[in-house]
């Protein structure tokens, strides 16, 4: 924490070197501000490592939840574009993919879920196509012949987690200009950690769980042609699993989401995965397993981020963004370098900020 | 290979650098040639790196096969031996566990296959009790409901095989005392990979083949009780699929075996293992995933190892112990040790030298 009334080396010190952090690092000194970026953990704390990179707005956990929807909307209309900077900004891709999403089903249950979540996208002017078995199989021919029917959301992306928090970071590398632990302002993007840190309010400390994810990333044999095009949804037995793929043949399978905050692999949580994966998509058997990701998400009591100022002079916050650390990143980096400039975010994140704890 | 006729430096070299070809060198050290280990490959060639060290004369592979059973029964008499002076000579303790095997059954099929491996164990004076369902649960209180019976042998053993092999190197670490490339003998010891290494003759080359083997390393979180005591072996659905518990608390499950001879971990292999695992012992789903490994193993024409002189002056070859690596490794080093003083193996190595596929 900057000690109040010291003169001051940076504008800005930010703590935590994941997408947030970085995103927020980038367009702060892209601004203008001497910025420095503190990473309190290693990358085994990030959890945008461990993500898949899925990028949609609308998922069940946001039926009913408006503000969060408004802001998943603003946070989807921004990416492309901040997407585009980035890469111009560093020669790096970010593998942003625009294929879409099918969700499909195995069952009754899970059909008419599906058909809930069109319905519901359909209400608020987004895009989605109720497909039967024999289109879901035509669009992607390795799904499973008992697949039911599905769904089609042409208007999600998708991007390379990696690479973008990779981008991320040599974007901010190429802005940096200066280092110091003293500043005029503090941004805090710890993820689940946050509350770990000195110097962060209570109120914040408990409104943030880890939640745990566990994911699988699996690569295609040299010899075998991709089997997915677009991102899949599968919903199986009441389970959800997704499946997205990368142009360099990678697939990604995830995730669980679990109330503990050990970050081992287990046996039963990759098993579900590898299943469901299969059920889903049966050639997936033939994939190579290339990795087990386990991720710590920061979870927060009403499933929204905490982004804004603090009680705290000059202590901002940015953290809570749970499964949508990447969807959220780009217009949460707008929202902090607003706050540093004195000015206020975009009304969609009114409902963030760190009071609502307090 | 030593050039013929030429001043030599060393009584043996030996290449390879897994349980066999270190095996083989301390016994050789020891009884006081001077040896030179060369390892040709990297511990990723190693089989013996990704065994789960069981260590049982009898499986179904030697059904009617009276000789390898010959020597498998040789082998599994002299490994306690081998191991204590091992250990003692190391002060490194290799995981020696003595609580025999518990095999069971889920269906009639699978029973009826044991009860036939019961009749042959005793047929050749070995130990072997039948149990039913209540008895098995009894030893292992975590095995399935649906358990139908099993057999227990108790004069079965495991080893670690890690444990094992990094007190094999220790020990002829000690005993080394030059190192050389020319040398009146060279023991080739390679493997799978054997085939690979300049002047071995095609006969051997073409006898070798590897054997993918996946298995998976679980382990206990720390506060979970250690579910398994002794070896499970399931055959579940008509697959096989073994349990090998380590004091530390690790479970190795395996293993596949596949003719190919990639490395990678396959997902319906790995999906195969952790569900035949799960129905088995449902509180595996609890265990922690730690490891999965690949291997090739040396496979033969006939299932047997090679192991003795070669046409070649002075080259000695062992290798193609296929799954037995661990279990052979003290009788053939003794075998070798003998070729190596101008002496002859034990009588059951007879059916086994290079000769036979001349």
């Amino acid at each position: 924490m900057p000690a109040k009334g010291e003169s001051v080396d940076a504008d800005v010190v930010i703590a935590g070197g994941g997408v947030i952090g970085t995103a927020i690092a980038w367009r702060a000194a892209r601004s203008g501000l001497s910025v420095t970026l503190v990473d309190p953990g290693s990358d085994a704390d990030k959890a945008s490592l461990v993500a898949a990179g899925m990028l949609g707005p609308v998922s069940e956990s946001v039926f009913g939840e408006q503000d969060l929807l408004n802001l998943n909307l603003l946070a989807i209309d921004r990416f492309p574009g901040f997407n585009a900077e980035l890469e111009a900004a560093t020669g790096m891709t970010t593998g942003l993919r625009t294929e879409g999403t099918l969700a499909v089903a195995y069952d009754n249950d899970d059909l008419a879920a599906l058909a809930r979540l069109t319905a519901f996208r359909h209400s608020i002017g987004l895009k989605a196509e109720a497909l039967d078995a024999r289109q879901c199989r035509k669009l992607e021919p390795f799904l499973a012949p008992g697949t039911r029917g599905g769904v089609l959301a042409a208007g999600d992306l998708s991007v390379d987690n990696r690479r973008y928090l990779a981008a991320l970071r040599a974007a901010a590398a190429n802005e940096g200009d200066s280092r110091s632990l003293r500043a005029a302002s503090v941004v805090v993007a710890g993820g689940w950690a946050t509350g770990k840190i000195e110097g962060v309010p209570d109120e914040i400390r408990k409104a943030l769980r880890p939640v745990k994810g566990q994911l699988l990333r699996l690569r295609h044999p040299a010899a075998m042609p991709h089997i997915v095009t677009r991102t899949i949804r599968a919903v199986v037995g009441g389970r959800d699993i997704y499946l997205v793929p990368r142009a360099d043949g990678e697939l990604v399978a995830g995730a669980t989401q679990e109330e503990r905050d050990d970050t081992d692999p287990i046996v039963g949580a990759v098993h579900d995965l590898l299943r469901d994966a299969c059920t889903a998509l049966p050639a997936i058997s033939e994939l190579i397993l290339a990795e087990i990701n386990v991720g710590l998400r920061p979870g927060t009591q009403d499933n929204g981020p905490i982004v804004g100022r603090t009680r705290e002079q000059g202590l901002i916050v940015a953290t809570g963004h749970f499964r949508n650390g990447i969807l959220l990143s780009a217009a949460t980096a707008d929202a902090v370098a607003a706050l540093l400039s004195g000015g206020e975010p975009h009304q969609a994140w009114a409902p963030f900020g760190p009071g609502r704890f307090g």
